[in-house]
């Protein structure tokens, strides 16, 4: 499984960037950079028949993942995946009703369920993949890194035992404060599971990895670094390190962990992503740089005008580059692009990133 | 329109907490407290015909404010009313379609429509607020004190432009970037009507008065500042500060707003609403008491057991006590009950309150 090319690729500012090392500007990608607000992905996912299947086939995956590179100066492509494919493998039935997101036909209801839960073998049921990843990398040619991903053990579990999307977490949140031996139970299988299939996509060929932990934020200050953080704290540790001669770098993304950066920083990731609530600068000094920053703007910035969009993306490097020189940025939205964006507009944003932070980094 | 009692209620230690003056417990209230997990306000509702046709009745609106107290030992009562009587008395249409949650029939789209909007006299279109105030008074007898509340202005404009509730505030927030002019229209113009709403509540009776931000954490940090938090510190100057010869406190909620408590705590309100996210020791530190907190207990823990209940409704307690004595904290849950909640849990979470703060104030 592991991958023929194995030189570092030829636009490595995503990586350096990661790893606080000097760059020329400032590298940029979109959290569902391959999406529906991409007239040619909707046409490959009409051809794939379901959302699933465009999942599950790995060519499909991969024309995907290519696209908006196709479009847009990114530097950096992510898997396209979804985030529910281990507990998929782990038995609990994904499936996507009509507009209405994810779904478990068996989520974890009993104790003997939740007891009986297992690990699945990334090679096995999750190799379709691993085999996207080793496609998309020998598409890539080596022109960017490619990103692998996980949603985080916390996240996982919420769509495990609600079912599917949930406006309170009512479910978890009981057995949270009712049973925290069941939802450890849970955590616990599940983050040895995001180690294993993490590394086996960084054996496949991925050149950097994200945990994405979309609802750890709805979590009270103290649950959250019980049930969410110490769980990714331990992926983390488990991680393979380095991968073809290079280091593989980690971003870990909490949504609505603002409050807890310091807290996030330190449990061995490279980098931390952010959301559009916490200013770049004020982040910068209370983390004191000791990990790159991924962020942050508003995803909705990019329904105004392209003057407006270009303006926006500005204040966020401004935000940023104000803490001083040094630190570590990739530009990123603080949240998924959303399906009703202008894609005119995303060039506008990465154009602009490109341009203005070569000027800021004394490169323009 | 002025109350005819004159003097302090017998039970103040809702106002002394929120004055930081000393208490011999926590004082405790819930927000929503009259609300659909109680089977009484659902039979009262049932008799109303429509949730409008209750807000707008000061004697039913009078019935379920009182519905709680008779239940539990709080130590406060808060009008019922619905958070969008202002944009109804500006004309917008508000109605509730079946299980949608609020909806405006004419919400703000055109330029026009923006342009004549105009600030609403409470004691016209709004009165029967002020009835329902008046009445509440009467019927509580000077036994708590009555908290008054408003929208803040950005949370209004939220449902004002949006028609109604929003996943992603896309059209507010495409307005924010494109035409910050009009949005600041809309905001001085709600800004202006929340202060006189407030105020002719307090010249009706309202003791304390509370502004929730539901959606001011929706902003970017940039635009909190400038789109919701600038509007609310004109709200708190302009608000009555004394009345029947005593300070009526003012409270300033944000739901996700921990990241921002430094510049929320210096607008000029006496105390200001914590979501569950936040720690309330840590956040004492960073204010320096500066002003009382409120909070912050997840909704979701009243859902597990009362042995549960109990243990999590003293960890707020201690985690508040843990930053050392003073301060004034009145406790609460981070955000609204939810209408699935066993009400016998609210006993066993109201009775711990007093009496394991009591204990902590070193009365036990």
């Amino acid at each position: 499984m592991t991958c023929a090319i194995m030189t570092r690729p030829k636009n490595d500012t995503f990586l350096r960037a990661l790893l606080r090392e000097p760059v020329a500007y400032t590298p940029v990608w979109l959290m569902r950079q391959a999406g529906r607000y991409l007239p040619e992905y909707c046409e490959t996912r009409r051809r794939a028949g379901s959302f699933l299947d465009l999942c599950k086939s790995p060519s499909l995956a991969c024309e995907v993942t290519l696209q908006p590179l196709a479009r847009y100066d990114l530097d950096a492509a992510i898997l396209f995946s979804d985030i529910l494919t281990i507990p998929d493998a782990m038995g609990l039935g994904l499936y996507f009703a009509d507009g209405e997101g994810p779904k478990f036909e068996r989520p974890l209801r009993e104790e003997w369920e939740i007891r009986s839960l297992a690990a699945p073998d990334p090679y096995d049921h999750l190799r379709y993949v691993m085999d996207a990843v080793a496609e998309i990398r020998r598409a890539l040619d080596n022109s960017v890194p490619l990103i692998g991903f996980s949603g985080s053990p916390f996240t996982l579990a919420c769509y495990m035992i609600e079912g599917g999307a949930s406006a309170d977490f009512r479910r978890v949140k009981t057995m949270l404060y009712d049973r925290p031996d069941l939802l450890h139970h849970i955590l616990s299988v599940t983050a040895q599971s995001v180690t294993s299939y993490l590394n086996a996509q960084i054996e496949s060929g991925a050149q950097a990895v994200m945990i994405f932990d979309t609802w750890g934020g709805a979590l009270s200050h103290g649950a959250y670094r019980e049930f969410s953080l110490s769980y990714m704290q331990t992926i983390v540790a488990g991680l393979t390190k380095e991968h073809e001669g290079s280091r593989v770098p980690s971003i870990v993304f909490t949504k609505g962990g603002g409050q807890w950066l310091e807290d996030i920083a330190g449990i061995g990731c490279d980098a931390v992503g952010l959301d559009w609530t916490s200013s770049l600068a004020s982040v910068r000094t209370r983390l004191a740089d000791r990990v790159a920053l991924q962020g942050n703007l508003d995803p909705m910035a990019l329904f105004a005008s392209p003057e407006a969009v270009a303006a926006e993306a500005k204040k966020v490097l401004d935000d940023f580059h104000a803490a001083g020189p040094g630190g570590g940025h990739v530009f990123n939205l603080g949240h998924g692009i959303s399906q009703f964006t202008p894609p005119e507009h995303v060039t506008t944003l990465v154009n602009t990133v490109h341009e203005y932070s070569r000027v800021l980094h004394g490169q323009g």
